[in-house]
């Protein structure tokens, strides 16, 4: 007794809450060599699938090509192509409470990706790019959607993008970040976050990666709790 | 002495010998997110620099973004694109001995970079891409040009690319290696080469990258040997 009041047990407010994380980026290859990818470290994600697990949440983290310790979490899958995220998180959205999409998902992927090394020797080259599935809005769009909350990385018009992503794509939150430049965000330790809501928005200041999922993890169970407590 | 009887010294045949090294792979930004990359880890570049300096070269090494632990190496340039890697090789090409090429360099890069994150919401894209300088055949085409190796990374036709690279771009010694699939090579702890100079051809099989390295950098050591010997 003595030992859990000077280390208390963690509340968990999230226990018996299922809930899905997509983290990392995703490659899309041009040839069995050559892909489209993006700066995304996963790292951001990957902090807040445990800050999510420890709050109590059953996390299922789907995670694109990362090289991170292996986080604490239930269950991990990990995929390559915004079109293998996407079958993996439709095959279990609608039987998830909350959604939670870091992963820097492409929005195109070449059109006739090549099965032996492509070569070339032209000076110019026309690559032909299709549009991915919009994983975020599909998941938003279901007949009982999870609380769905989304992220997004700009490099400029930050806010102006994330009010209009979350509204477009009928999330329930959205955190934005600026990315690019000297700024936090990709490939850094640290981090800041406007994370918006239909009623109300909230600064989190540049901090380490860490600490920025744990206070984003507490600003999620606020609003999970809010509107579950409205719809119940 | 006993200790150096248990312990022999390693020899030292590359003592005095400046070599230069290009490891890992490129990448080539679309915008300041988004990039066109490829699957080299750089692990069997970095283990040849440490091979080669064991064997007594002054190793600079000039590497594209990996997620490796430092070589023991004299000199480590750090480099993102191929245009990047040019520069940093052909200030240095001139006064080096020996050119180790195992860096997997972007063919192409896309024409006009973006400064902001790309704002797309068309069904298909194209992007033009533009040929990169072949850093390789540059330096082997100099006036008095170091002792020249090429690596070839290949999913098809291995001996026939490597044979044709080997003589196209005029060097003195090619290491080809299967990629894609089920072989060694790219992303993986192990790989076989096949070493093919003007008039001799060598296969070293299946085997740890850092094993592999050193047989590797045996064979080199012979090669330039010979090489110095005839041309003095």
């Amino acid at each position: 007794e003595i030992a859990e009041a000077l280390f208390p047990p963690p509340a968990r407010p999230l226990a018996g809450v299922r809930l899905l994380l997509t983290a990392g980026p995703t490659r899309e290859p041009l040839d069995p060599v050559r892909f489209l990818g993006n700066r995304s470290s996963g790292r951001m994600g990957f902090a807040l699938a445990e800050a999510l697990t420890e709050l109590g949440a059953h996390v299922v983290l789907v995670a694109g090509p990362v090289t991170l310790p292996a986080p604490r979490v239930a269950e991990r899958v990990d995929v390559e192509t915004a079109l293998d995220m996407h079958g993996a998180v439709m095959e279990r959205a609608a039987d998830c409470d909350l959604f939670v999409a870091t992963a820097a998902v492409a929005d195109y992927r070449p059109m006739d990706p090549a099965e032996n090394k492509i070569k070339k020797n032209a000076d110019e080259l026309t690559l032909r790019l299709v549009r991915n599935p919009d994983i975020l809005a599909e998941v938003a769009a279901l007949d009982s959607p999870p609380f769905t909350v989304g992220f997004a990385a700009e490099t400029d018009h930050v806010e102006e993008y994330a009010r209009d992503k979350l509204k477009r794509k009928k999330l329930d939150m959205i955190a934005a970040n600026q990315v690019g430049g000297t700024h936090g965000g990709f490939e850094r330790a640290e981090n800041a976050l406007t994370v918006i809501w239909r009623d109300g928005q909230r600064e989190l200041p540049m901090m380490d990666k860490t600490q920025l999922a744990r206070e984003l993890a507490q600003l999620i169970v606020e609003r999970y709790q809010e509107h579950h407590a409205a719809s119940s």
